[in-house]
């Protein structure tokens, strides 16, 4: 009869929000980039995502993964590839130390919880992927630093590799062709500039556009301005955005983040058909955000848009009046204003009359709810379980 | 006491729409573009200005235009470029033959009228311009040809320079520092290929957004991508645009169209600050010449947009039904279906079915009226004046 001991792990892991864009990949399989990336790791207060992993001898069956409570298919190419190569490391531990439980021939059973609505159209691909991963490998007792782990996370979800860091992280693109040099690293910690804010406008009815997987690759295929971006501007702006970052230089990370924005959705209009990420809500977000900054005489608040119409506001907390406080002037009938975060932002309605009327009609007509949050920390382990002692799925 | 011969030409002028863009000027005084384009003169039944030029030995005062009844300032470096020019070339024709009256000396009187609403955000500068030169030109019985013409009508507004030519109609970006080789030409006439037909939907509060002069120096100044659409893409699809008229090659010419249409305003959003010219209701358009080429299982449609959002859509003849009467069943009561052109086409509600939905809502919604048209014939010379024997301005 096995062991029925349950092992058991749990991490929370964060959302991050890109301020140079990953798009395009040179190698689909292992999730390669065409280029280097930069983002934010936002506050897991917000948005994250818990998972625990767990194992035991007693589990029958194949590996099971259920998330907000829905069964997962674990069957595809990218969670499998996470599972092997955990699994490889756990089993090289145990090849090595006799003493050790065979975690790594056990069946894995694994609940995930995000704490944001999965339909707000956020990439929580990253944030699930980087749970897993972290959760599985603090199951199996893995030495390996979230560096080493973001080469498996990657293969999961691309941008999963750069959720395995607080604060400000970067992503090597790498030239091997085992990837095994595309790693996420630290550009600063969150602790370096913990100023920095976010407010994310949900745009309604965003219906799924056009997959990022499938999107990125019909650009690298199709758009004659993609090798520009790739090859020149990205590599440049990665200096750029490295250096506005170290020198907390606030003008120019904005500058270059609304850049990289407008460069990326650029190449997205340039792909053979075109992809329209951004409508006209994501086009009054941007207009706010220039109005905004016209108000101000200086650059205090910078867009960005993932591959989709919300638009993620980044400033800093003494501009929280000339940015949240305009948001909730217009918007604060809106959902998302009711935590602490929400709450303590005052309305400004001086602020908001800056703003161009038709922008402002656009947002109040087509924004659902508003998120804010900060730069936050890389994934959190806890114990806080969503499977009991006895292997059980329960509520966290 | 002044001879009191009041000297009259009148010609009629064409709009273009290019298929390959001009955006970006090497040269913003001469306007030397960075990069050759384009385009489709359309027919003058459709879309047309009606100038008349006179000169008089007993007019006072300065040169005057009157454009549909109002006062135009005259005193712009554009419109004194080519005024100046072709006096310059009246000038040589009097000093070598004596006995022609000195027309270059005298002051200009001209009247213009468009058969289109100037609301409609056609680009009408191009058949303005066209106009205006080729009417001085007959005026002062220049011995110059279309392409000498077009030297002149570029200074006045770059795309001016195609509108001197019917059919098909190429625009050499030159090299020389004086502009002398940046000269438009005939890729073909209309008559290779008369089946060319166009529908534009015009769309409602178009609000002119930001001017193409400052709009395309804005993108050279600023977007990273545009060097590669420059220097590489628009050279390879110049040729491939002239080899797809000169073959009556619909399918290479509708994608050429369309990638090409997309890759401007890829880099108008890749300016700083972005310039969107196309808005949700160009989207629906796109999406709808998309679902009518699927229908059709071939390319029988290509959209194409200008620095605004109204769409135009070339199709041949032989599928006006597919995409006209695609269009007459779903935008059917708006302005536009009364002429003799709208009033053939047969509505396709089977056609209408295969639209998308959201982006038929779109379109039925934002677009305020459709001009049907097709390739036409370069500017003409007509004995219908906007100016009498005595000077003054009347109807035509």
């Amino acid at each position: 009869m096995a062991d029925s001991t349950v092992y058991r792990a749990s991490t929370t892991a964060p959302v991050n929000i890109a301020v140079i864009k990953y798009w395009g990949k040179r190698d689909p399989q292992l999730n390669l980039p065409t280029n280097s990336s930069l983002s934010v790791t936002l506050s897991q207060s917000d948005l994250r995502t818990l998972t625990t992993a767990s194992c035991s001898a007693s589990y029958t069956g194949p590996d099971t993964l259920l998330l907000n409570g829905a069964p997962q298919d674990v069957s595809g190419a990218r969670t499998q590839a996470c599972f092997r190569e955990l699994r490889a490391l756990r089993s090289a531990l145990e090849a090595s130390d006799a003493t050790l439980p065979k975690l790594s021939t056990f069946p894995l059973r694994i609940a995930s919880e995000n704490n944001f609505p999965t339909a707000a159209g956020l990439a929580s691909s990253a944030a699930g992927f980087a749970a897993l991963v972290r959760a599985i490998a603090d199951l199996y007792a893995l030495p390996a630093s979230a560096t080493e782990l973001s080469r498996i996370a990657r293969q999961g979800s691309g941008s999963a590799c750069r959720s395995l860091f607080g604060g400000y992280v970067g992503w090597e693109k790498g030239s091997l062709d085992d990837g095994s040099d595309s790693l996420a690293y630290e550009v600063a910690p969150a602790s370096h500039w913990p100023q920095m804010r976010a407010v994310i406008l949900v745009v309604s009815a965003a219906k799924k556009g056009v997959s990022s997987t499938t999107g990125m690759q019909a650009t690298v295929a199709t758009s004659s301005l993609f090798p520009a971006r790739a090859n020149e501007t990205v590599p440049r702006r990665m200096r750029e955005m490295e250096d506005a970052v170290r020198n907390r230089d606030f003008d120019a990370f904005a500058k270059v983040t609304m850049k990289d924005s407008n460069s990326f959705h650029a190449t997205c209009l340039d792909t053979e058909p075109p992809i329209f990420y951004m409508n006209d809500v994501s086009r009054a977000a941007v207009r706010a955000v220039e109005c905004i900054n016209a108000a101000a005489g200086k650059t205090i608040a910078a867009y960005t848009f993932d591959a989709g119409p919300n638009a993620v506001v980044y400033y800093l907390a003494e501009h929280e009046s000339e940015i949240a406080g305009v948001f909730k002037a217009l918007l604060g009938d809106k959902d998302g204003w009711t935590g602490s975060r929400g709450a303590a932002v005052q309305e400004n309605k001086d602020g908001l009359a800056k703003i161009d009327d038709k922008a402002a009609a656009a947002l109040k007509d087509g924004v659902s709810r508003v998120i804010l949050t900060g730069v936050g920390e890389g994934p959190i382990s806890v114990d806080s379980h969503l499977i009991d002692g006895k292997g059980e799925v329960v509520q966290a």
